[in-house]
């Protein structure tokens, strides 16, 4: 029995079974043996008496929540230059401020800020974009390996149709930092793992590309993206790749459209219906970013429509297209622009219920880890303690109200106590 | 020359002249004598060198906010039972919570976090509704009066379609406790103003309305009530009042549609032509609450619209349809669902810019109170200094930079000090 990850946790249990059904425990025990959880119970059975109870009564107990997409460089120029669409924005925001990380000096100043205040939100896993820079994604990675958080890294691919101070000069360049960067940090980490992550299909050359899925098939590598976000990106990507039928067919063309190895396609608003088709099909993980989709004019993507699919659907922040890292935040913006796109478009759409909202950001997302995102018995126990001093209320409240009012309420920090496989964090 | 509300403020000072021009001095002075702004200097004229300087220097400085549109009982029910469109949110969540008010020591508890959360917040003047209920208006008043914010109350007339437990026995009681609430108030506060409140047509019969006119023309109040919010509801208000070709005209009707006195109905979401023609012809103040019209499945006001016709249109966040007290928020909102809804209809109506935004949450909302929302000369100094601490950022950012990030990632209360008319509150 490993004592620092071996302990039950006292209080008000929140967790999803699947996306339409919300577990709440009031006064409950959460039981944690080595890292993962044997259950929630109302009270506490005999045979776990001898286990170390860390008391929280009265407060939010609830899974950790799991960022699908961001991009840690990013963090720093959040919420600026927000009147643009996204190629302009990419070109006058993102790529300047990004081309920044060459400096690992700049880096370090700028990863610090933003490790030390993902550590202290409520999210307890992510994946994350870096930037092109080796020495830059090192410091990254260092920094996340030390907050104990469990993160996906990826250091970008990019080699055309960026500025000269943001690319590669070309496919086999790329694709050989890459391999450089994997095999520097291969065993290096315990809590960071790398991801492929060719930034999205107008940054990358045919050649970049089949070089990413030679690297894909021998390192077991699963893969990050971009898909569908723009109807002016989705436009270009078929003048690039005029051969494709659909935006996603153009990954799919190198292999890289998920099936074996675990993709992530963020956005996905404007999808065909063959694309959806595909995705299911192949098992791909869709990050919603409702607030990113707003802020660039994307729009609100049909994700009732994937949920009423079962497919794979998480929630991402998309730092610095979205401002705000709480996935309790975007479970509340994933309801809010499903009210406004079934408003605005008619399409008969119904809205996402909380219910559905907390699945994504928990179990939905989670399970691209694993058995990660719930409480129920086998799952990785990554906990948080949510802070509601900040709200005071006069009357009594549920615990599924006092939850549902987290997710509209909340800021990014609100959390007491934060565990990762059963380790406190803080 | 009065020493509580004359003073000069140093920092990084931001201020909208018009809806399209914002002004930011970097390391400016605002002077403040007598409660108002003789204007804003990059460097002190020499006549106002004896005048105490309050040092802010490196802080953002901005006139305090005013929220157009809320629900002071419904701050204690902010952030639950969301998943439900209007008229089913009355009568679930907001009627029922709202009969709490009955009770003058659940209001008395209720009203004073609320009016505790803002007094820390962004905002310094309200437009609030209250609840039918006297003693617990009058409790409400009491608090703000204390507070020192500048702000509008309106017991609330409500006298049909309401159930049973919530609803004044017919206009004439209702209009009979309004006077008596008026006599009982009056000369009583130096912050805390009257405002007539029909709760919105569905909920007021006919001779509620004629008497509610009497007492306009009595008393010379301003007036605030709901239009257009959700097509439910309009199709309601056609039923109840088949004679009125639009919502707006079932008030007009009565005489309590705008013009000699300052009107302000919130939401206009779907308003049709004639309508926004009346709107403009009689000075009607549009309170734009794009968080509460996404919650509650409303839609997205054509605020583009409205601004481009230079219509009086200023912020609110609707507590409870809407969650979150500070008016940055709701201008980051507005101008995302500004952003949603060009993208989701298609109808050529171009995002808000956030310019726009900051100018209908300080200068658009602040006129319903005079000359308020602007560091021009001649306006009443309203002034929050922000608290950036929480956003730490690794590079150098221009004064609207930090204006606009603001926006984006500011809680509730990030303000150091406020205050109003010159006078420091904290």
């Amino acid at each position: 029995m490993n004592q620092e990850n071996t302990r039950i946790l006292k209080g008000d249990i929140c967790y999803s079974i699947d996306k339409n059904t919300l577990i709440t425990v009031e006064d409950g025990y959460l039981v944690c043996e080595n890292g993962t959880s044997s259950g929630v119970f109302p009270r506490l059975p005999e045979m776990y008496a001898g286990l170390p109870v860390e008391d929280y009564s009265g407060k939010l107990i609830t899974p950790g929540l799991t960022d699908l997409h961001m991009h840690a460089p990013q963090y720093a120029f959040r919420g600026f230059k927000m009147d643009l669409e996204l190629l302009d924005w990419l070109n006058s925001s993102a790529f300047p401020e990004e081309a920044r990380y060459e400096d690992p000096d700049y880096a370090r100043d700028a990863y610090s800020i933003f490790v030390q205040d993902l550590k202290k939100s409520v999210n307890t896993r992510a994946c994350l974009f870096a930037t092109l820079h080796l020495p830059a994604t090192r410091i990254l990675m260092d920094l996340l390996e030390e907050s104990g958080m469990e993160t996906f890294v990826g250091k970008v691919n990019m080699d055309r149709n960026c500025p000269d101070y943001l690319r590669e000069t070309d496919g086999d360049a790329s694709a050989d930092a890459t391999i450089a960067w994997l095999e520097e940090t291969a065993g290096a980490y315990s809590h960071v793992r790398p991801i492929l992550t060719p930034r999205f299909i107008p940054a990358c050359s045919d050649r970049l590309m089949e070089r990413l899925a030679d690297i894909q098939r021998a390192w077991h590598l699963p893969l990050q993206s971009h898909l569908s976000e723009n109807p002016e990106e989705i436009a270009w990507v078929q003048e690039l790749a005029p051969q494709s039928r659909f935006y996603g067919d153009a990954y799919d063309r190198f292999g890289l459209f998920g099936g074996e190895v675990p993709t992530i396609m963020a956005h996905c608003v404007h999808c065909p219906p063959e694309e959806v088709e595909l995705m299911k099909e192949r098992g791909v993980y869709i990050a919603h970013c409702p607030q990113s989709n707003a802020n660039l004019t994307s729009g609100a993507a049909p994700v009732r429509r994937f949920l009423d699919q079962d497919m794979r659907v998480g929630l991402g922040s998309d730092i610095a297209g979205g401002t705000v890292l709480s996935i309790f935040r975007a479970m509340a913006e994933a309801i809010q622009t499903s009210k406004l796109r079934a408003r605005l478009t008619g399409d008969g759409l119904k809205p996402i219920t909380m219910e559905e909202a907390f699945f994504m950001g928990t179990k939905g997302g989670g399970s691209f880890f694993g058995k990660v995102g719930s409480f129920e018995e086998g799952y990785e126990a990554d906990a948080i303690v949510l802070d509601e001093s900040r709200i005071p209320h006069p009357q009594k409240l549920t615990v599924k109200e006092r939850l549902e009012r987290f997710l509209y309420l909340s800021g990014d920090d609100w959390v007491l106590h934060k565990y990762v496989k059963g380790r406190r964090l803080f």
